[in-house]
């Protein structure tokens, strides 16, 4: 099969396409024909050789997320058939024609949604869902605050957050992605130039803060979070290290939480994707929720399509398509 | 009414005897007679001039927690009545003659206490009952790490925990107290030279960690954490900044809380105390539990009782009696 290949380490050149072999299902396994891959973060990251493939998943083939049809189904891996529409998270490997998944992992996608719409949801939404309602227990009426409120998972928390009749305020580097943001339902926009310092008025304000950043937020974190809040680190994209305050942490009794997707067991994935289903997935049919798709790129374009995120210019989602 | 009052912020020596207005009740609260005081870290920082008394609260009258009897009894401070036996928190003014309380803040001393032994329970355990089972939600059968676990809190930690089917470890910098925790119940003794560094078979074993230290044992904390555990930071005796490597949190999707008692409202003080007496109290009359009275100081040897407590001496509670 054909997939985009990491020729070694480096900038968005080393994405070629190449031809590889075949995945092949284990017993129970489906193996899904991939039509579009989602682009995260997390890909430039294993790129540039900083966020390394775990165990059993393609070291060298990046990908998240995918959508495309169901083309082979394993022994027990119930209750798929053959030619169903599916989109899912993987550990990896979706930049390809091919991906092998746990049954339990995908998920139907809804009536007439394209396969690029669809590659738009699973790991923006899984993640935000999880974090949200799993790590943090967001709670109706509650002051959440979204660091780059404009990324794919960012608007999946601002949707997911205003769904559960919260107050949100989000934060971006881009006043027109808070614009844009504001027509999702963004109350408070906050532009950020250099790292995040809260402002007097959004000082001890925020029950939750989702921060996708990292390292150089958290000082801002726990200025702006209220006393007993929660503060989920969802991404690192700023850098890991940091430098904290264990009185703020004290005083305020702040509860400082990460999470992550990729690395998790197959069961714990399972219970991730049945959650979002049962909670949210409904939500999309109504209209209430919807994939943000900023730009599709042919998949032999994958290093335009990583230069296009690196250089910050997608607000949501960028996808890659074999079509 | 006679009390310990700081001079000036400054060592042991500023602690003396004097001459002070006696504390008036307001409606709906208790004055009570202190027969006993316990002496706590975060009285040796307000001393210093470090840990200032919030609003409300003798400003430079230390004490956290006495036992006494009820002098007099506010209208609708129900159920008590003048010469009951009580022991409890306040946030400060504990080392005098009389302090006033929030009715709902004491508790009845059980049986045939002293009230030496009695002002050795308050801060120890409903700090550590709620560390356990409000901040992290303590499971029967989990793994428990216990920082400084000869001091007050830490035996109260390591009883509690024990008494929930835990297996504990627990670290101190002298191992005599190390030898004497394991007869109430540790299990892995860990003596700490310079700062917390788990060996190779601590590293991931904590499902909770419990810190009374702070800054400089926060990277081996997240060395010793399992993943998915979480690290409750109670004390910052060693520091309150410290690095932290988010990456570390992520992958391993940690839970860090702080928590602290003393700035808390009446009425979650109110509910920590509730929850400890219906959920442990009764223990301390099988047996299950019991403070662990080190030493008693005559309450005008308060400077002693400092210097004794700050150079590490004590295993367990220091308690000034006016007896």
């Amino acid at each position: 099969m054909q997939a985009i290949r990491i020729r070694e380490s480096g900038g968005p050149d080393v994405l070629e396409l190449a031809e590889v072999e075949r995945p092949a299902p284990a017993p129970g396994e489906l193996l899904v024909r991939v039509k579009a891959a989602g682009v995260n973060r997390a890909d430039i990251l294993q790129r540039l050789g900083r966020y390394p493939a775990p165990p059993g998943v393609p070291a060298d083939i990046p990908g998240l997320e995918y959508a495309g049809v169901v083309q082979e189904v394993g022994r027990g891996a119930a209750p798929w058939r053959s030619g169903d529409r599916v989109m899912g998270i993987v550990a990896g490997g979706a930049y390809a024609e091919f991906v092998t998944t746990d049954p339990r992992h995908p998920m139907r996608i809804p009536g007439a949604w394209t396969f690029e719409q669809a590659a738009a949801v699973p790991e923006a939404f899984l993640t935000a869902h999880d974090a949200l309602h799993r790590a943090v227990g967001l709670r109706a009426g509650e002051r959440i605050l979204i660091h780059a409120v404009g990324s794919s998972v960012g608007l999946a928390l601002l949707q997911l957050a205003k769904a559960a009749g919260c107050s949100v305020a989000g934060t971006s580097r881009t006043s027109d992605k808070l614009t844009r943001a504001e027509a999702l339902g963004l109350d408070r926009p906050v532009l950020v130039r250099d790292v995040f310092d809260p402002e007097v008025d959004l000082q001890s304000w925020a029950d939750v803060i989702c921060d996708l950043v990292g390292g150089p937020y958290l000082a801002g974190n726990l200025a702006a979070v209220a006393p007993r809040g929660r503060i989920v680190v969802i991404g690192l994209t700023g850098g890991r290290s940091a430098d904290i305050d264990l009185g703020s942490l004290l005083r305020k009794r702040v509860v400082l939480v990460g999470t992550t997707l990729r690395g998790r067991s197959a069961d714990e994935k399972a219970t991730v994707v049945r959650s979002f289903v049962d909670g949210a997935l409904s939500q999309f049919e109504d209209g209430a929720l919807r994939a943000v798709l900023d730009r599709v790129f042919p998949m032999a374009d994958a290093s335009e399509a990583h230069r296009y995120v690196e250089a910050n210019r997608n607000f949501g989602s960028v996808v890659l398509s074999w079509a």
